[in-house]
């Protein structure tokens, strides 16, 4: 098990100069925590479950990994044994907040396996994990909430679970990334070059040491995934779904969309089209004017296109450890009123009277392309080319391009491409 | 009960020119709804109920007043006595969707003593009827849900009331008059004066023929009034509550906004400062690059600041027949699986551990005001002008204002003066 190490330690430090309030661990028991994990997410929660003043919670145990590590609470708190919280028998909610996907599956599936409720953030574990874990949910009656793995602040797994859930949804698409934004804000903001932005990125916290789940679109994918089980219906694997990031993104691109009044921002899209849905997660020009272009810095936003409601966006801080821990905490809240997720459109999908909707790869799009070596092209399989522009510095193409052929250059670090979906 | 004529008749009747489908009145009856009103809101519902994938429900009586109208559903379904809903024994819902505001109430509390659950968008009659509609769902244990009634689709009353059940909420604010954004909108965009901007307003069918509720800010107080309820616990009589509108807004204020880089928006705000709520609703210049900048023409939009989440923004239509039928399909479904709303905060605030929120009308706030006669600036209690214009054809001060002095001018449709509040 490992802890990351807290990304916002100001923030987090700051916080506990001031002295603990002793409200969390003297109020009423109400809902007693298992905690795994108290990096970043796991402190702020504490904290924003500290200065709740509705929910009533204690925390029993605080399972994590380093003993030589200091902590700011006291340490009878802490146990580096699993056992010591998934043994418990007078739990209400494990919570695990820990960065290792795979050991948090063992923990998250032992906790369900026990009867006892989960609540995670862990996006990785959630997408890779699905189709057991909503087995899980079903075979021993016990919630799985996880509001925080996607779009930090925003509630909007909840909001497409409940409040969309007789709507027919089109599309469901956002800025699900804080990083990458991030740096095509400060890009084109500050001029910065992709390096001293992504250098920034990780002074700031914002970015992973090695960035390449962020920048290549990896953590956009995993929750474009958990929403596409939401919205539509439908688990897939992530390794289903087309991701390419930013990190190839330049300043000569940020320059040809500011020319054209648009910004590139890294998008992640679901959309249903018939008996199909269409999940991607690529860089994108958006317009002026459109709801995206608006998002800068580390926000994230979801836009949610349905039938009757037309479109919506929901907007706020898409990462960070309070946005993400007060997610958390609302999903503490929910099980006091034995919220479960109810999955109908999944459910409904399986029935024998409605098709399962496919994914959807035998489509083409529109794509700016810039290339070092125009070789490269030959890896996807172009259709027809609409533009095509050469200079000493700066090639490019805008081509439209059958998608199954991205996968040519998916997950690939040497591949020099950079790819923009051009809108409509 | 009156039956407001359908602002988007060309949307729902060119919809029943197709052929209806059976699906909702033959389906497998799992909700069996009462309807009063078969306006815009009342047909839109009818519309995405008889679309939804997942809902099974069933409208058993249409209850309406006027008896010559010609309507697209079979006669059988209608009734103009509303005891033929209301001592019906087998309904799971009534559904209120009428104009009267009065009537509403008769009908809502009626349905509620007999223990039936309701759904309404009736913001004004919920403003003016809080406590005994509260009263009402306590004693005789039944759901009342009106998410329709503010923001139209935006989902906001079920997330302040669950997912920021245990944030400590700053501010509530936003744009939740969609006709009002209209007419600034286009007398920005389009140069147009206020006389014609208000015509294509109701050319549109966004404002009411007798405006004064839209653009004198009182539908936007309703709704602030609901979510300060859902946001703080604090019941308050629309009357307490402050609203100045955009009726006498001129292309000079847009001029002035404009090349400050700012938009006129008449904006609702409740926010808490320490024990106290402020609530008001008040054009006010928004600056760009901030989220209401962007939100135009009919949308509008809610930010909701709190202490962890961080400022998080949800924007959508505001108005119309889907986008509200789909909020109250929303809430019908909620009650598949008997949800409610908490009411934490309320109930918290009037516990004894707990002090109340007052309503704080004593501070002071920093105004444009645009006047005809220099005389009419008496009528507000003025300490300070930071600011004076005067020429033969505007003339203006920005003064800071005792905020009770504007009540000097509320409700006055012979008031000239034109405020806006100046931002930090």
């Amino acid at each position: 098990m490992e802890i990351r190490p807290c990304r916002e330690t100001n923030i987090v430090q700051a916080y506990f100069h001031t002295p603990l309030p002793n409200g969390l661990l003297t109020m009423d028991k109400q809902i007693k925590l298992g905690l795994f994990g108290f990096g970043c997410v796991g402190q702020g929660l504490y904290d924003v479950l500290n200065h709740s003043q509705v929910l009533e919670a204690s925390v029993e145990k605080i399972c994590v990994k380093d003993r030589s590590k200091k902590r700011k609470i006291d340490s009878s708190y802490f146990t580096f044994d699993k056992a010591d919280i998934l043994s418990r028998d007078n739990l209400d909610v494990v919570v695990e907040l820990i960065d290792d996907a795979d050991e948090a599956f063992k923990i998250v599936s032992e906790a369900m396996r026990n009867g006892v409720n989960v609540v995670t953030a862990n996006k990785k574990m959630l997408a890779e994990n699905f189709e057991t874990l909503y087995a899980l949910q079903k075979e021993h009656n016990v919630a799985l909430l996880y509001e925080g793995s996607a779009g930090g602040s925003i509630p909007i797994i909840r909001n497409l679970e409940e409040y969309y859930d007789n709507e027919l949804l089109d599309h469901v698409e956002g800025i699900l990334n804080g990083s990458s934004n991030y740096i095509t804000t400060l890009m084109e903001f500050d001029k910065m070059s992709y390096a001293d932005a992504l250098q920034a990125a990780q002074d700031k916290g914002f970015a992973e040491s090695d960035p390449w789940l962020d920048v290549g679109g990896f953590d956009s994918k995993f929750k474009i995934c958990l929403l596409t089980i939401h919205a539509f219906g439908v688990i897939l694997k992530p390794d289903q779904i087309l991701n390419l990031g930013i990190n190839n993104v330049t300043f000569d691109d940020i320059q040809f969309a500011k020319q054209r009044n648009k910004r590139i921002k890294l998008v992640a899209k679901a959309s249903k089209i018939g008996d199909t849905v269409q999940v991607y997660v690529l860089p994108r020009f958006v317009d002026q004017g459109t709801a995206l272009y608006n998002i800068n810095y580390e926000y994230n936003a979801v836009e949610v296109e349905g039938a009757y409601s037309d479109r919506q966006t929901l907007a706020g801080k898409g990462a960070g450890s309070y946005p993400t821990g007060s997610a958390v905490l609302s999903d503490i809240s929910a099980l006091t009123y034995d919220y479960k997720y109810a999955y109908k459109k999944l459910d409904k999908s399986r029935s024998n009277g409605r098709p399962k909707l496919k994914l959807d790869k035998d489509f083409e799009l529109k794509l700016y392309i810039r290339f070092n070596n125009r070789e490269d092209l030959k890896k996807l399989d172009i259709t027809s080319i609409e533009e095509e522009y050469r200079s000493a510095n700066l090639n490019y193409v805008v081509a439209n391009v059958k998608f199954n052929s991205l996968f040519n250059v998916y997950n690939d670090r040497a591949n020099e491409l950079f790819v923009c979906v051009m809108p409509d």
